[in-house]
């Protein structure tokens, strides 16, 4: 494995347990864990990492103080009026946001504060999020002049059309009950919950086999792309390919004996 | 017409009566109405036969016993470890989706129970759907390894992408109420409420004029694949063809003459 | 500016405040404001002129009478049963509610009553709806034989599937509340609270800078088309370009300064 060694003053917390779970912490909560170019770089060095990491299980992404994520850092980008500082920074953030999309492992964010601009595209990009009750989302760029252009690639895809644009013209917050109603989260809980909740989901997914979640994974978001006749095509050949899996062999005996499948206790 | 000749013991029941309404019952409550080769087959066969019925006007797909339906069949799948045998199989299954798709009627789940895997696609696949309080869903493969990819197809184009990740990664059943919410069925009623629901709904079909209610599903799922501006020369090229039709011409001149179509109360 | 002069009589009432705000008020009450050819026409030159005013802001569509919309006028189409007619009115129509779509301004529905059939396809293209607690939605033309296909394309881009597909095979009417929780309006509040709410949001986009806005408008609707590759790199790329704009860079400037944009309280 190749994992950075992480301190506590280290922008991103990595932490990997036993089971297979990256835990992912945003650690600059002085300045609301912005995406600067560091952070990003972190992000993206962590990701990769997890990417070759074949025991890797699921990823947590959480954050640590008060704000999730305030996404970019306007303080920086005001200190490089350059046309192609700027198309490099939303390159390496697109980036990043392309690999929480194309791991084979599900990442799931754990929301415990504001999540505006790319932050809120964070929480988008993720495939499940869950939120404390005092969340909030925004995608504010707006306020300040410059459109949440990406952080809409991920909002459209999640969220009604009219919901979307509606946060996107507005840069307004919408809380996290609003965020659960329109699909930005999956789930919404007191802020004392937040970590049982997240348990709960990270256990349900150590549950599963490894490369059924993968190729899952991967065909869901694949498939959505193309016309039903090609998805339904490219779905049956994925889970043909799946059924000859050792795990989904021993799941399907398992089934037909009514006993739980060997892999089912433990992660592996 | 071609429809098959269904006894008591048939897999599926196929029932037509005088209006065009055809209803197709799965009827294997022993193995909670699982998706074999058998079952599959039957359906094609019945999906084909009102593919050819011109007088048809609307498909009920409903099932015997405590379930919908189950999905495939994991005992018979735990026997034949073979890839091509899957690749048929699924290959078989995704047919008859897209057959109740493309369909020139409508096709409206009454889902009384359970529906599981292969069964939640079903009820996914079609055009409307009700459900029993009492009914649930989960798309439940992944509990024994196998992804349910031909189910994520159906899925992820009626059902918010977070809550549809959720579904397939979890495993976990969601109750009929939050199927509503999530868009997966159109109506919840109690169990007893049911049959008159589904009867209002087909009475509803049966009011139009076959030929307008042909041209319009196939074009709502023809122009969804397509950007806005080709969507919109479809649809409008669609529209004027309908005007065509006589019973379009005769919904006009009611409509000027402040009466109800000719064709209103009869089905046809 | 190239404005049409409006009086009383005009179908289409066209005001330009000195903010920038376009009202674009239907004027045919008894009609029910339906979208006869002249009545399109008029819609068309206004949308045209606004697309070329560089002050415009954003665009307000009311309507005048109890109905917003009826949609197209089903006793005019009696008198035509030419096919070319049909295909040049669901053109002329169909060029409308394209040039809303590509307008470089939000367009926000102020829907104050009924909106059927062609109606309830413009509060769908709107980019953003405000309703009243007594507006109705329908797309009603398939209770006279006619297939509401053209208005089938926004809605199935603003509402989930099966939603959809009722509206559109049962052509009944769903309430303000129902339009609210499905997707297709942003707001329903009392009718005597409509114009202040449509005020708030109005003010909110004059806030913002117009360059923004109208990269942004457009970007959310291109990348919403393409795969999510190809999604962030034109957003990527348009953020950046954004980036480049004076006011982004005075609001860039303005939060490292911690004060509000220069450009902020002035509309400009």
């Amino acid at each position: 494995m190749t994992y950075p060694t992480t301190t506590a003053q280290s922008l991103l917390q990595v932490a990997r347990d036993a089971r297979g779970v990256v835990t992912l912490t945003l650690n600059d909560p002085k300045r609301f864990n912005a995406l600067g170019s560091e952070m990003l770089a972190a992000l993206q060095q962590a990701l990769d990492a997890i990417a070759q990491d074949e025991g890797a299980r699921v990823v947590v992404l959480a954050a640590e103080g008060k704000a999730f994520c305030a996404g970019h850092n306007l303080k920086d980008m005001a200190q490089h009026p350059e046309l192609s500082w700027y198309q490099q920074l939303f390159a390496q953030c697109s980036r990043v946001m392309l690999s929480i999309h194309k791991l084979s492992v599900p990442v799931i964010a754990r929301v415990q504060g504001m999540a505006t601009a790319a932050g809120c595209q964070l929480v988008a990009q993720c495939d499940l999020a869950v939120a404390s009750e005092g969340a909030s989302f925004a995608t504010s760029g707006i306020h300040y002049g410059l459109f949440c252009s990406t952080p809409s690639v991920p909002l459209v895809r999640n969220v009604p059309a009219k919901r979307a644009m509606e946060m996107l013209l507005t840069g307004d917050f919408i809380d996290a009950r609003t965020a659960l109603e329109q699909g930005l989260v999956n789930r919404v809980v007191p802020q004392d919950a937040l970590d049982a909740e997240m348990e709960k989901l990270v256990c349900s997914i150590l549950e599963k086999p490894r490369t059924a979640v993968a190729m899952g994974k991967a065909l869901v978001y694949q498939q959505r792309e193309l016309g039903i006749d090609a998805a339904y095509q490219l779905a049956g050949q994925t889970m043909a390919t799946n059924m000859m899996d050792e795990a989904a062999q021993e799941g399907a005996r398992a089934f037909a004996e009514k006993r739980p499948p060997a892999w089912k206790p433990q992660a592996h």
